[in-house]
């Protein structure tokens, strides 16, 4: 699933579905049979009293590929959170992908936590070139360091944070929950929002019964209703 | 699989296995090709250099049947451990079912962590008619009191640790290790120890370079070997 | 601060207090300066917006002495909780203490997950015979188990979930807030609801401000308002 | 405490000391007295035998100063890590802080992820040059996209992960340990051993018998002994 211009979340493995979760809280209450009305029923009840550790047998390993600030923000998340990241000590692979956004967005002057998208096509164009500009010499001056001979791990301390990176993450849906509820939110950035909705998406078809309970009883975020 | 008298280990579900590792830490060198071999000699390297995240990316659920003592010995391990364990708040199902040794234990008297298998089948014979009137005293007033209208989370208090329960744990294999470390072991108590190598065999067959690269280069225990 | 009719929780030592969670929150927004009123706005600017990590800076370690099944609901909080607990395998020690309740709770027969206290003097009389009647024939085998050499660890298995344990607990305001959501509630067994009353007027004595936004935005559960 | 060119690292709080250790450990043990002789032989087996868990009641609070560089690679370190940083969101605050390394490291070719310190000046000088001439023009292009109405979070993704930040971590010293395993070594990039020696340090100071007993038994790394 393509997010951003140059990113992407692939799921490449994923335990369990609805059901897990059901028969985790079963045992709880020591019963087995089930019929499908009861365990979306029971998934409901669950989700509305915020009894969300069966939610943890759910597991799912996804490749992301995003830009390091986004990562930044997002490996913010520890609970639950199982990341494996390229490392640039190791490597020089695909070091010239860097972030262009589609839109430019203004400093909201009330709020400094705000921002708002920005119409005016001319410092569109301005923003983008200064952009492009510091990243094409970022990366030449770093190639340049590269065949110097220093070192990568050293090199990078130039590569700006709108570099590409990529990682594995292991996670689970109670985890991803959580997730959802900060990063899924018009209060959280932009571009980590474009991935949020890309993993509920995935979230959405592999426990259709969980999401939709999740949406009604749990979500703390406004953007995916 | 059956483990001590009355209780057991199955693996519900899995997510990867050995390939699962080598594709999270290749992705940190920023390489995809691989070979069996090479695939192999990675695992390898993994261990013996203690870079064990890799492996968060394998998961298991197992349901689990074991008394309450070692249960509490098991959920001393929190990271990458997610259980649900049946309430005695909410049911009384199975309620009578205890843990009987089949062999008995002296406590060593110079270390007093230790204990060792008894021989004497007088002695044997004298602690098991103990254990078992407990156990049956215990069990007569709980239901005793359950007829008096008591509630289950009340009644339940005279219940002994030796009392079966049952609980769903999903966890990954680092996790898996870890706990392998401390209860695959002969510091551990002798009921866990059979827990633990439950899951080893589990752990062997679902990921046997691992296993045997974590047996050689990572395990502390002394009882797998 | 004594709890139920043998068990205490006991503040042993304390890291911050409401301006430890003020100076971390202010180091996102790159500001040192700070007055009584602004700082007590943050905190609850914070509360209500769910920003809780600030509040991991502030760390308690409690000493806590509670009946068996108390500790085993309490651990099932593993996030930010950090205990050590007596070991029946190291110690006989106190081995003789058990929980007495002062008042009997019957089961409600249409919330299976619900009890109702007992008013009937005579019901109570006879439940609590019963239940020292056992805890009693537990205790004096366990005596004679331990007597004919039995090790200590073997000879506890039946010792009743009604016996007080003690443990060390290092734990945060954000983890302590997780648990007073679920254990300060009514839904959660009037025992440990005790214990978690006891945590919350600790927290309220050193960080008066975090409690009282806690309380206004977070908090789930309804017995502390 | 000053490390790298203008990082540091401040010890804000501390909670507990060796003795903290001591008494969690003592209570599994069900024992109160001790000397100091116990105390430490106490610690010294704890390390030995790896039970690690009483080392969590011993907490500090650091502020510390570095770069995103080390900051990535400091935050994969997720169990007993609680951190708050600074955020390139809200504030634009000592945004024109660059690392300047003092020495330049060129590539092993043998082992990609090794690097050796540079003899050359000339090579050294021209490298920094490079370095800083990236740093020059990354902070101008920053300045100008500020000026001209740019959002914060949108002008910094071309600042280069060798700027400075700021976080408040609260953290144990089990945690501290396994940080320092890893980070303290000669594996690990030479900037982030800067911060580990600077950690090392705080921790030696306040529970001398710990950090004595920890690099005896259980530090797996290399530059501290």
């Amino acid at each position: 699933m393509k997010v951003l211009d140059k990113g992407f979340v692939t799921l490449v493995d994923i335990m369990g579905d609805d059901r897990s979760a059901v028969r985790a809280a079963r045992v709880s209450h020591g019963k087995d049979i089930s019929t499908d009305e009861k365990d979306r029923k029971l998934i409901n009840y669950l989700m509305e009293h915020g009894h969300l550790s069966p939610f943890e047998h759910i597991t799912f390993t996804f490749h992301v590929k995003a830009p390091i600030f986004v990562v930044r923000q997002w490996f913010r998340h520890r609970i639950g959170m199982s990341p494996n990241e390229i490392s640039r000590r190791y490597t020089s692979k695909n070091v010239n992908e860097f972030y262009i956004p589609d839109h430019i967005r203004i400093q909201d002057t009330k709020d400094k936590q705000s921002s708002n998208v920005y119409s005016d096509e001319q410092l569109r164009e301005e923003t983008l070139e200064i952009i492009e500009e510091v990243y094409k010499k970022s990366y030449e001056a770093y190639e340049k360091l590269i065949n110097m001979g220093v070192a990568r791990e050293m090199a990078r301390i130039i590569l700006p944070v709108g570099e590409y990176t990529e990682f594995y993450l292991t996670t689970n849906v109670r985890a991803l929950m959580h997730f959802l509820d900060l990063r899924a939110s018009s209060h959280a950035q932009w571009e980590i929002q474009q991935y949020a909705k890309a993993l509920a998406q995935f979230f959405q078809k592999t426990c259709p019964w969980s999401y939709e309970a999740y949406l009604k009883h749990q979500y703390k975020g406004d953007i995916l209703k």
